[in-house]
C-alpha cells in the first residue's frame, strides 16, 4: 500500500475526498461525489450515449454501486444544469438515495418531468434555488453562482468544506450579452479568488480551442436576415433544450410576421417547462401545430426541429426521409443545422443532409464557422479568465477525454499554476484535499449501466448485478440488402445466445423474429432500405418490442444490415 | 418504359454510354465504365473501406459482374493515379477481363506491387504512359492530362469517342507550386477546351470547401521550422502513398542534419517504388531502421510513421499504445498529425491522441488550418476553373456522396452550364449520349463485394455469387470488460451461425474460440483492455486466423465489446 492511501485511511475524518463516478477522461455521465467523514454530496449525475450503438441500448449511466452502499450518508444532489450529461441519470440516482436535490427552477424543472414519466414522487425533495442562494447540505456549504451556458439556469458551485473552498464549475462560456440578460457572475467568483479557494474543478470541454466562444446573441444575427429573406419555409434543427436558441427564432419570427412550428418531444417538453418559468417568451399566436402549419405560406413558416445529430428515429431524420407523418420538405425549403456536429457523429448527419437535398431542399450547415451555431463552452481566453479569478490552490480539469482534460492543465500550468497541484483525474479516481495539500488517494471499481430506455424501470437498475449485463440474452438479426434495388438478398438470419427459448418453446419465436425483420424492411421505402443506419434502427425497434412482449425480457438485440 | 430507354435500345451503336459501378453517391471504390457499341473502356477500380468496420472485412470492392460478363470487349482498363480508391480493386477487375491496363510509371509501379502480393502476372499488360500520349482502345482515343494531386503520377484523361470528346478529371487540384515541378496542364485542357467539350465528368470531393486549396509546399512550409526546432523526436503520420509530403519531409531532415526512420508497410512499398522510378529522392545516408534509431539522439530523428486515421492496428496506434516492438515514444517527443480527418474517423483519431498524450508526448493535429496538412482535391475556386477550361457541353460530378456531387452540379450552374445539362449520377446510373444530346439511360444491378485481406484469393471473388456472402458463416464473439479493472467480467460468449460445425465436430472449435478470445484479452495491457476499438481488432484478428486455420473457411467474425 502506497503512503498516501495509509494517510487517506488514518485522515479520512479530517480530509475531503473527491471521486470521480463519470465524466473523467470521457464526455458524459458526468457524476462527481464529494465526501467528508462519512458525509456525502454528489454533484450532477448524467448520462452518455454509447459509443456502440450497435448494441441496443439508448444510454449509459455511472454504476452508482458506490452511492447506493452509502445512500444513508448522502445529504443531498445538486444539479449544476439541466443537459442530459449533468441530469439524466438522476431518476436512477434518486431512487438509490432519496437525497434532497438542489438546483434552478429550470434544472428542477427538467428533472420532473423526468421523475412524471418514470412514475416517481419526489416533490418534496426538490429544492429550487437562486444566485447567491448558500444551502447547508451535510457538513458543506454550498452557494450557486450564476453562470451563462446554453441552456436557462445554468450554475457554477462554490462548495465551502472543513478543509477549503472548491469551486465546481461544471458546463460555462463567458458571455458577456447573454440572450436572458442574466450575467455571468464575475464579482462572486473574483471574492471567491480574494477569500482563497483550495481548488477548482474546471469544465474542459473547449480547452482545446483558442480564443472567446462568441456571445449566443451573435446565432441570433446571423439567423435573422436568413430567416427574413426565406421565400420557403426553414428548418432550423437544434438541441431540445437550447431554449435561448428558441426565444432568438421566435423574437425574429415575430419581428418578420412569421409563425413558428416547434417538432419534437424533448423541444415540447422543454419548452412548455421554460415557458412555466418565465424562461421563454412566447409570443401570442405564434406558434402552429404541425397539421396546420400546411395552411400557412411557406415564406411564413419556421420549423424548430430536433435531431441535429442525424439520428436516424429523430424528427429531422424522418422528415429527409419523406416518412414524418405531419412535416414534410421539398424544393424552395431551407434547412439549418443550427448545433455542433458531435465528434463521431459526422457520418450520421451527412446521411440526412443527402436525403434532404435529394428532396430538393437547400441545406445549410455552421461547420465551425461561429455563426449559425456558437458553442455552449469555454474558451481558452474564459478558462484562462477563470482560473485567474478563483486562482485556486489545487487545479482538477473535469469534463473531457483525456486530451481535452491534459490541455486545460496546459492552461492552468501557463497561468501560473505548478505543475504538482494540478491533478488530472479519471474515473474511479479518488482524490484528497486537506487544508494544505491534495493527493491522488486510490482508484474505486466504476463502471457503467445500460439502460434501454424508458421501458426499463428504475427498481431494476439498482437491484442488478453487472454481470446480469447479457443475462437476458443477446439476438443478433443479419439482414443482407442489395443497395441498388433495396431487395433482401436472403432471409434474415436470426441468432440467439443466452436466451434460453430453445427449449422453452421450441424456437418459434426466432422465426417470429425473422417474420418482424422481413415485414419492417417490406414496409420501408426504397429510399430508407438504401439507408443502413434507418433499417438498422427501425429494426432494432421492432424486435425489442417483440421480445419484450413476446417474453417479458430485454435481450441486447445487435442488427447486422449489410449492404451489398 | 420512357422514351430515353427506347432510344437507349434502338441507337446503342451509335451512342456513348457511361456506366457508374462505384463512386457515384459514395467516396471510395471508383470505377466508370464507358461504353460504344459493345466496345468497353473501364476507368479506375477503386476500394473502399466499409463503414460496417466491424463486419470484419478489410475493404469493399465493387461488383464487376457486369464487366466479368463482357470480359471479352474490355479493351482497356485506365487508371487516374494510384490511391487506393481509384486501384483498389484492380487485381479483382485485371484476373476478370484480362485487359491491358493503362497509367503513370508511379500508378503501375503501385498496381504490379499488388499483383506481386496476389501472385497474378500481369507484366505484359502493363502499359506505362506519359502525360500528352495518345493511346487508342477500341473506338476510343484517349490522351492523358498531367495534373496535380496527392501522390505523384495522377492524370485526368480527354477520352475521345465517336460522338465527341469527354474529359474525366479524375482527382486533382491546381497546384501552382508542385514540390515535383511537374505543372498542372492548363494550356492543353484550354485547348480540348476550344475543339469542344462534349462531357465533363469532374472530381467533387473538395465541392463544398470554398476558394482555393493551397500548394502541397505549404505543408513544407509549415513543417520546417517545427521539425528544426524539435528537440525531442518527431513522428510524423501520413498517408503511405503521400510522395510528396515524404519528400519534403526528407528534405527539411538533410538540410538540418536529422536522420529520417520510415515506419509502416504500405510507406516502405511505397517510398521504394518512387525511389525507383525516379519519383522520389532520397538523400544519401539519411535513413534509418527502426532498429538503429534508438541510438540516435532524439533531437536528430524524426519518423513518417502510417495510421493517422487511428487505425487501432496501424503503427501509429501500436506506438501510442507501447505496443510497438521497434518504436517507442514518450515525453519530449511530438507527434503530428500531417493528414486529414476522414469523416467517421474521429473517434479512432481521439483514441490514439489520448493514447500519445498518456506517455507524455505532445501532439499536434492540423483541425482544418491548412498548413501541416493540406488537401490533394480542387476547392471551388479551382473547380471553376476546371469548368471554364474545358466549357463543356454536358457536367457529370463524380466522386463524392449526394451533397459534394450536388454542391459541385450548383458550381457548375453557377458557372453557365443550364441545368437540364447536368446529370447527377448515382451508383448503377447508365448516362447515354449522342452527338447532341444526353440522357439518363437506365439502372442497372450494382453492388459490393466484401473483401477479407489479401488472403483471400482473387479467383474465389470472381465465382462467389454475391448471396455467398454470409454462406461462410457468422461467429460473435461477445466480450464484457470491466474499464477500470480490466478485467473480463464474464466467460466470452461465442455464438454461430451458418457456421455448420455443431454436426462436424462437436462444436469443439466453439470451445476453442472462446479460449483465443480469453488469452487475447489476457495477453493484452491493461491500456489496451481500456480500449474497445483495440480489443475489437485484436480478438477479431486472432479468431479470423483460427477459424481459417481450423476450418479453412472465412465467416464474418463480429467481436462485441461490451464495456462496463
Amino acid at each position: 500500500m502506497k503512503p498516501a492511501d495509509r494517510s487517506s485511511h488514518s485522515s479520512r475524518a479530517h480530509n475531503l475526498e473527491i471521486l470521480f463516478l463519470g465524466g473523467a477522461g470521457e464526455f458524459g455521465m458526468n457524476c462527481t461525489v464529494y465526501r467528508y467523514g462519512e458525509e456525502i454530496l454528489v454533484v450532477d449525475a448524467g448520462l452518455m450515449f454509447p459509443e456502440e450503438e450497435f448494441l441496443g441500448v439508448d444510454f449509459v449511466i455511472p454504476d452508482i454501486q458506490y452511492l447506493f452502499e452509502r445512500a444513508k450518508k448522502v445529504r443531498g444532489i445538486i444539479l449544476s444544469h439541466g443537459h442530459e450529461d449533468h441530469i439524466g441519470a438522476v431518476p436512477y440516482l434518486y431512487e438509490a438515495v432519496k437525497a434532497p436535490l438542489y438546483g434552478s427552477d429550470f434544472t428542477l424543472g427538467l428533472v420532473q418531468a423526468k421523475f412524471q414519466e418514470h412514475r416517481l414522487d419526489a416533490h418534496s425533495d426538490l429544492h429550487p434555488v437562486k444566485p447567491r442562494d448558500v444551502v447547508k447540505i451535510g457538513p458543506f456549504e454550498v452557494e450557486f453562482i450564476q453562470v451563462t451556458h446554453s441552456i436557462p439556469g445554468a450554475m457554477s458551485l462554490a462548495i465551502r468544506t472543513p478543509v477549503g473552498l472548491v469551486i465546481h464549475t461544471a458546463d460555462f462560456k463567458i458571455d458577456q450579452t447573454p440572450v436572458d440578460g442574466r450575467l455571468f457572475d464575475f464579482p462572486r467568483l473574483g471574492q471567491f479568488g480574494d477569500e482563497g479557494v483550495l481548488a477548482l474543478l474546471g469544465d474542459s470541454t473547449n480547452s482545446e480551442r483558442e480564443g472567446f466562444t462568441p456571445s449566443e446573441r451573435r446565432v441570433g444575427e446571423a439567423l435573422e436576415p436568413i430567416l427574413r429573406r426565406a421565400r420557403g419555409r426553414v428548418m432550423l434543427s437544434t438541441f431540445g433544450s437550447h431554449i435561448h436558441r428558441v426565444q432568438q427564432i421566435l423574437d425574429i419570427a415575430a419581428a418578420n410576421k412569421k409563425r413558428v412550428c416547434l417538432v419534437g418531444r424533448s423541444l415540447l417538453q422543454n419548452t412548455k417547462v421554460a415557458e412555466r418559468l418565465g424562461r421563454l417568451t412566447i409570443p401570442a399566436g405564434i406558434l402552429v401545430e404541425p397539421k396546420a402549419a400546411d395552411r400557412i405560406a411557406p415564406d411564413r413558416m419556421i420549423f424548430v426541429v430536433t435531431g441535429s445529430q442525424g439520428e436516424p428515429m429523430s424528427a429531422l431524420s424522418r422528415i429527409a426521409l419523406g416518412e414524418h407523418k405531419e412535416v414534410k420538405v421539398g424544393p424552395g425549403d431551407l434547412v439549418i443545422f443550427s448545433a455542433r456536429t458531435i465528434p463521431g457523429n459526422e457520418k450520421s448527419i451527412s446521411r440526412v443532409v443527402n436525403h434532404l437535398l435529394k428532396r430538393g431542399a437547400e441545406v445549410l450547415l455552421d461547420e465551425g464557422r461561429d455563426s449559425i451555431h456558437v458553442s455552449g463552452h469555454a474558451s481558452q481566453e474564459e478558462l484562462k479568465i477563470m482560473l485567474n479569478l478563483t486562482r485556486p490552490r489545487y487545479f482538477v480539469p473535469i469534463h473531457g477525454e483525456y486530451r481535452q482534460l491534459h490541455r486545460h492543465a496546459r492552461l492552468a500550468r501557463d497561468s501560473g499554476i505548478p505543475p504538482e497541484r494540478i491533478l488530472l483525474p479519471e474515473d474511479g479516481d479518488l482524490l484528497e484535499f486537506s487544508r494544505e495539500k491534495a493527493w491522488r488517494a486510490g482508484k474505486i471499481g466504476t463502471g457503467r449501466v445500460f439502460i434501454d430506455g424508458t421501458r426499463e424501470e428504475v427498481e431494476e437498475v439498482l437491484i442488478r448485478d453487472r454481470r446480469h449485463l447479457s443475462e437476458d440474452g443477446i439476438v443478433t438479426a443479419v439482414v443482407v440488402i442489395n443497395k441498388g434495388s433495396g431487395e433482401m438478398e436472403t432471409e434474415p438470419e436470426i441468432v440467439s445466445r443466452g436466451f434460453v427459448l430453445e427449449e422453452e418453446d421450441g424456437g418459434g419465436i426466432l422465426q417470429h423474429a425473422a417474420d418482424v425483420v422481413r415485414e419492417t424492411v417490406a414496409a420501408s421505402t426504397l429510399e430508407e432500405r438504401g439507408d443502413v443506419h434507418v433499417i438498422h434502427a427501425k429494426i432494432q425497434a421492432e424486435l425489442k418490442r417483440l421480445f419484450r412482449k413476446e417474453t417479458g425480457r430485454r435481450p441486447m438485440i445487435i442488427p447486422m444490415v449489410i449492404e451489398i
